[in-house]
């Protein structure tokens, strides 16, 4: 039921990319891609997900301009699934997802999946917000601000809103 | 159908989490609690989601250890929604879905809700990722390892996988 509801005119950056992700799978094909899978047949490797599933994703993905689906070059049948920009500008959620599962589903000391930096192979830093000058903030240093035009729909004071 | 594997063991930090934040819902939740919402009438009003639906999610958050429920300091009957650590762990998570939302989901110039430094009112900068040496690294800057135990389910090399 609460599929059927959209938020593609929501003012909130949150909540407007959600339909276009679809679900977590999407997520997890989007990771794959970015590792360097192309074809159907490593994502459903991969993922272990029935073919009309992943199918499905893919088109969902395509469609929504976060994957192209591109004639493979060697002249063959199959198609490439390759990340467009925008299916690259995922990069910060799916490393912000990755240092959040470590953290906190994993035992300390239990064996993960490492992100490291290819030119020293050590581990990367924890993603950073910054303000403008340059100070790193947290949850507790930022506020949403609503646009002056749009009305908060409910009493509450701008700050409680997306 | 897809929805009944389960993450939980997976050895990548993308996928592990994916059962704890549930759905999409759960995300706008978490984005309201974050904006200072508690109690379940104000996340019903805010997110106009049926009542049935809204207590799954926030039971499935606190079962999660994402959010507590407590009795609220007033001593009436009800109870409030907050955000744990881990739920606070999130912070980058929503950061980042904002700003790809923000950059892929507006026209240019279009108004959408803005993440403000409280104490300079100037929006925050794009999440970087940094290496240990203080470069900041992009999608191909990184590769993901696998710990030496573990056995890639694939004949793709090391670096194909999550």
């Amino acid at each position: 039921m609460a599929k059927r509801i959209s938020h593609k005119d929501s003012l909130c950056g949150v909540a407007r990319p959600l339909d276009a992700i679809g679900d977590w799978w999407s997520l997890l094909i989007i990771r794959d891609a970015f590792n360097g899978l192309r074809r159907f047949g490593e994502f459903q490797k991969s993922l272990g997900l029935a073919k009309n599933i992943l199918a499905a994703r893919l088109r969902n993905l395509v469609a929504h301009g976060i994957m192209d689906a591109i004639p493979v070059a060697d002249g063959s049948p199959y198609q490439d699934y390759v990340l467009t920009e925008k299916g690259r500008g995922l990069f910060p959620l799916l490393v912000a997802l990755r240092q959040w599962g470590d953290e906190f589903f994993f035992e300390p000391g239990e064996a993960h999946v490492s992100l490291v930096d290819k030119k020293t192979s050590l581990p990367v830093c924890k993603l950073e917000l910054r303000a403008r000058d340059g100070r790193i903030v947290s949850a507790e240093d930022v506020i949403v601000l609503f646009p002056p035009s749009s009305v908060s729909p409910t009493p509450r004071s701008k700050r409680n809103r997306p």
